[in-house]
């Protein structure tokens, strides 16, 4: 094991002479082991070591103990301790993974704040090529890309190191066996309520059994492909973005649609991404979904097509420009409600705001469509759909008719008084506005002689 | 069912008017389906169809049933109807997955041979969402980089489409009830000796339940990403091939080191992969393992390192160049037996040229070393370990000596016979030879003071 680690160590020029190192030592195995070989490595390497511990209040007696057990370890070896808290207020609600992800995050930050107090130049952590082979298959599992598949980088931010990351936990168990190491178990680990220890205890001993006997090795290999991949595709997507002139100190960001389309589809995928993240709205990152339907903005036919990506985020066209920029604030025509979400198909989207529902499904043959139910042709919907209030400039061509109208003339015509305007819940797709319920169909999404799908909508 | 189909048609231009094509039919569901789907679009697409089948003869009555099933079903759609039969000799040796293998293979020959002989412009293949998502996980979970997670391709070789791609078995099965529409059922799939079936109907379930309810269609997601980024990495690897001067069209393939160094190291693995894999020689494609040590080479300072990669195939440094080539064919020194493999490294690898085996594996400290035993600094060796007989121009750095000599001196002063000569098995790794057993261990490879880990070299 002694030996992997050095090699570790060695080829991401994890520790420099004279450097001082935190070790992260929870007390358990990985990490008592990470903190042996350092150890032995100090009179070799020239750095200088200090335990970290970070004591978590979410086990009651048992994190007691994991501070008693590293404080005697830390002593033993005539190390400094340095410690931490979280206090036990920051993680009380919620439960499950989430609580698991807010601890994490929680020491990672006092790992910085240590750190800095400690004038630290680098963290150690003791995860293990079967931590990463969890990683790279979990995020997998939920749909990364090559982003994803990179796994826990073995160097991250020039300060958090990772050098067990190439030695397996049966490799640790063997070193500790052998030197008969104490360390302590951890008793949330055998928990099955989290979704890592799941995969670590049912998901990947059976898929080694059944598919790849050294899948653990074989995960570790692709995060090391799809790390340095990714670092060439971001590279080349920067460098694009320099040349498409984007700028994204500045809101909204504004492409070149020509240009834009000039390139290929990857690209285009990651240079709308990152516009869609680099304007600082609420809401998650957007992922796949919302790039698909910007991108069939972006290929579509109308020229002033626009989308809701929630959170205050908008995609719009804009003669020859894609623009992504804030939803623009609602003018005294729509003032009031606001809601915008993306609609499930097939499936039931509740519209809070109203305290409404869209529901949505596939049918055999279109009926009669009355002021809360229409009948569209599936093939021609477009991306994404999304349920909404109007905004200023909304306009859809009507059924029957070749020009297009604002939606602003269709109420004033239809005398829906000015403070129910923004109650009606529009559908639209990655086109243009495609049903104003109870007062026009988009004549682009009308059921013909040959509609092999339709799809029913209905306010409810 | 339909109007997810007829997107996937359009989305990747499947079919255009005119065309003539071909839907491989194996009577079960979902080429049923697919049958169903596309004789519904003839009027409107303007192509025709023929059925094809191809006899296994694998399932004894079974085929035979089957074959009747789609000469009637070809029959009731007024189509005509084209077959192939595998002849049962094809397939007989072997069994397992390999035999599966085998038969797909010769199912795609057959495929080529009727769309030749039947002038069809295209071939219409049954896959279906779900299976592309445990081609995908499959890959993955084998270990398969981007080109690997590309999956099965919507159009492949410009023949081959699969308009099913999008489309899950479920909503096969929905649409085939609906319409009452008869099917087979193969017995084969109920096999889990299969690696697809155990994947299928255990693996995917699984993980569905436990991780992600909408795996398929994630893993489907997955694929159409790298799709595209594979497409783009590969335009960017060919367009750096030409700037380097590369050329596949002889051999051996040389690159120039200085400009191979200022790459990044996604596209030196591309580019070495390309040069490997361009080399007409025996063995199986090669893949991360090979790619690696190459790079060991390309990295060490080793300015005349030699990398066997089996098959007859070799890396070679010669001054500011690399070289990808056939092994030099043995000279009068070394005439006679040949061998040369990847050893295993903790493990035993058998060397069948000679009935011998060589044994690695870590050792607490060394011991003395004797003929057929060497003890080996682990933290010295580079890339990859191979076991093989003599080539011309070997070198070695002996114990205790400064200079390199040549394993042919070596012999010559230890009185080894000619004749005996190329059946001592040499130990290298990506550098250099580092043992001959009975007569030299490399310097650089010693048990020095410092040493942490210990490999033991036998014989046996």
């Amino acid at each position: 094991m002694f030996a992997k680690v050095l090699k570790t160590i060695k080829k991401y020029g994890m520790i420099d002479p004279g450097e001082r190192v935190g070790v992260a030592v929870s007390g358990g195995s990985d990490s008592v082991a990470l903190l042996t070989v350092l150890h032995d490595l100090v009179p070799r390497g020239g750095f200088s070591l200090v335990v970290v511990h970070v004591h978590h209040g979410l086990r009651g007696a048992e994190s007691d103990r994991d501070a008693d057990f590293v404080k005697t370890l830390a002593d033993g070896l005539g190390l400094p301790l340095a410690t931490g808290t979280i206090p036990p207020g920051t993680l009380s609600d919620g439960g499950g993974a989430s609580l698991e992800d807010r601890a994490r995050r929680e020491r990672y930050r006092i790992f910085d704040e240590i750190g800095k107090l400690h004038g630290l130049t680098k963290m150690a952590l003791g995860h293990t090529l079967d931590d990463q082979a969890e990683t790279v298959l979990m995020k997998f599992l939920r749909g990364a890309g090559a982003a994803g598949l990179r796994g826990m980088l073995p160097v991250r931010d020039g300060f958090f190191i990772r050098p067990l990351l190439e030695t397996t936990r049966r490799e640790i168990q063997e070193f500790l066996d052998k030197r008969g190491i104490l360390y302590v178990t951890d008793s949330t680990n055998e928990d099955d309520c989290y979704l890592r220890n799941r995969i670590r205890r049912r998901v990947l001993p059976e898929l080694a059994e059944l598919v790849n006997p050294n899948l653990a090795e074989t995960l570790e290999r692709t995060a090391e492909i799809f790390r340095d991949e990714e670092d060439w595709l971001k590279e080349m997507t920067n460098s694009a973005a320099d040349r498409l002139g984007l700028r994204f100190d500045r809101v909204p960001v504004e492409i070149d649609l020509a240009k834009l389309r000039d390139c290929n589809r990857a690209l285009q995928r990651r240079l709308i991404k990152l516009c869609l993240n680099s304007v600082p709205v609420g809401g998650p990152e957007r992922g796949f979904e919302h790039v698909e339907a910007v991108l069939s903005l972006v290929e579509g036919d109308n020229p002033s097509g626009r989308l809701d990506l929630g959170g205050g985020l908008e995609a719009r066209r804009e003669y020859d420009r894609l623009v992504v920029g804030r939803r623009p604030e609602p003018d005294e025509t729509t003032v009031g409600t606001s809601f915008s979400c993306v609609a499930r198909c097939p499936g039931v989207t509740p519209i809070d705001a109203i305290a409404r529902s869209l529901s949505l499904e596939m049918v055999d043959k279109a009926g009669a469509g009355t002021a809360g139910i229409a009948f569209m042709d599936m093939d021609t919907i477009d991306g994404l759909l999304t349920v909404r209030n109007v905004l200023p400039g909304d306009r859809i061509q009507p059924l029957g008719m070749k020009g297009h109208k604002k939606l602003k003339s269709l109420f004033i015509d239809a005398k829906v008084p000015r403070r129910l305007r923004c109650r009606i819940p529009l559908l639209a797709d990655a086109r243009s506005i495609i049903w104003v319920p109870g007062i026009c169909l988009s004549e682009r999404v009308r059921v013909r002689k040959e509609t092999r799908a339709v799809m029913k909508a209905e306010i409810v």
